[in-house]
């Protein structure tokens, strides 16, 4: 990394990467992995970092939003309740200009959705050339609440995690790089989360009856996600655990591992498609 | 308004609303009506109002969003080039919740969209219950370069200007709050603009040589708006005019709009559809 006044220590990528031989259960929710700082710290880093974020997000779509095909960014959330991907949408991708990014909320299927394949719904979502997409849940879903509660055959869901590779694969081929994140908190955690939003009736309109039954099946959950990173953590596409007991760690962290993506893209301003000389003088003369 | 601290020192909406008798050259772009205070105090002024919209925005979403039909907001953006359209929505609109924000940026019409009625493509991009839709540019641009340009003829000119109110009439009565803003600049403004786009080779890509063929056509433009505000600026759907030689008077003022149609619609966190105690025992025996 090029700034010397972060409190990063290393590039927290391979060590939020779930690799070979990773397993779920070993991850502290409240571990900063790679990060030497506080709240505070983490604050003011995220803040600063956020300056090189948005001077590569620019670029990015500075130079390809209107190609037909190009190099995009696709950011997919995945996370138990209460874990804070509404968090990292706000304090990471927003503080890169609105124009570059494209957010799609995946809730539960409609009917019209339910009759197509699972990612029918997907596929017009993923970001154009020059753009960062974010998904806030995604295909993933019908690998996790579709096999904990059973929404799908075990040959089916099998079957998706193929065709998800592939998909993700097709994606990769096209251009797309693909940050795939999961937001790690711990049910204790959970359950401070979902008390506080009883507690406040500005927070009620968050809370669902049915987290707790969701939160009841959390051994499933972590099973389910255990099996995704298995299955879909390729090269290509890889899944990050990131530790997600301190909300500031990871912003930091998902802020990081968009900036990883992004250097290595290392989109160029493009240079004028025109002669800047004349137009100089016709603007001078208009 | 509630706030004593801001430098606004009367609600700036009906001094920038293109009412009876309204003239466009009457406006000076360099002008910043209702507002005193300067550069400086209006960053700290926008800043300060952003909690404000922050939490207005939230409570919309919170009382909405998951409705078939209720209130939303639409904020309609149309300018000369570097006018400040993204500032607009990076500085106003990016200090709130990306999630309930959809902003949609209409560029020249593809090949289906020409085959299409010109409202065909706007339709889709119309804000759902509970959010906030921005449209930079939009189906006035059939009116504008359409006229200007004569990409259409006069009948279809004037019947556009009649399937506009019919349109935004039809969106009102659903809930739709509108917000029509042109951000007014002068010529010399627009000169300076292009000649720092022209200077910077970080800015060239936002440069494009058709901008001076544009705004040779200045005079025709300006009298396009006129003609846009004699003919659609509504009771239910106004326009307002706002100087924006000012980047930071023009972001103070759409944000002081935004703020009064959320006034206005004054949404309120919505009742908890559970039994809260029942739940907190639920939880806390999860």
């Amino acid at each position: 990394m090029s700034e010397p006044t972060s409190n990063w220590t290393t590039d927290p990528a391979p060590l939020l990467r779930a690799g070979e031989g990773f397993r779920l259960g070993e991850v502290d929710p409240e571990s900063t992995p790679g990060y030497d700082g506080d709240k505070k710290s983490g604050k003011k880093d995220l803040e600063a970092l956020s300056a090189e974020l948005n001077d590569l997000q620019e670029r990015l779509f500075a130079a390809h939003h209107d190609e037909d095909s190009g190099p995009a960014v696709l950011l997919v959330l995945q996370a138990m309740d209460t874990a804070g991907k509404g968090g990292i949408v706000r304090h990471v991708v927003g503080a890169v200009d609105p124009q570059g990014v494209e957010l799609a909320a995946f809730k539960k299927p409609t009917e019209e959705e339910l009759a197509h394949d699972f990612l029918w719904r997907i596929r017009p979502r993923v970001p154009g050339p020059g753009m960062i997409g974010v998904f806030d849940r995604s295909h993933y879903e019908d690998v996790l609440i579709g096999r904990v509660r059973k929404l799908a055959d075990g040959a089916e869901i099998e079957r998706r995690y193929t065709a998800i590779s592939d998909f993700e694969a097709e994606l990769v081929a096209a251009g797309v790089r693909i940050v795939k994140v999961m937001l790690h908190i711990s049910p204790d955690e959970q359950k401070e989360r979902l008390a506080e939003r009883l507690d406040r009736p500005d927070k009620y309109w968050k809370y669902n009856p049915g987290d707790v039954e969701e939160r009841l099946l959390w051994p499933d959950y972590m099973d389910a996600y255990q099996a995704v990173f298995d299955r879909t953590s390729t090269e290509a596409a890889p899944w990050f655990v990131v530790p997600a007991n301190r909300k500031w760690y990871a912003r930091l962290a998902v802020q990081r591992l968009l900036l990883d993506v992004l250097k290595d893209i290392d989109p160029q301003w493009p240079a004028a498609d025109f002669d800047v000389e004349v137009e100089k003088k016709r603007l001078a003369d208009s």
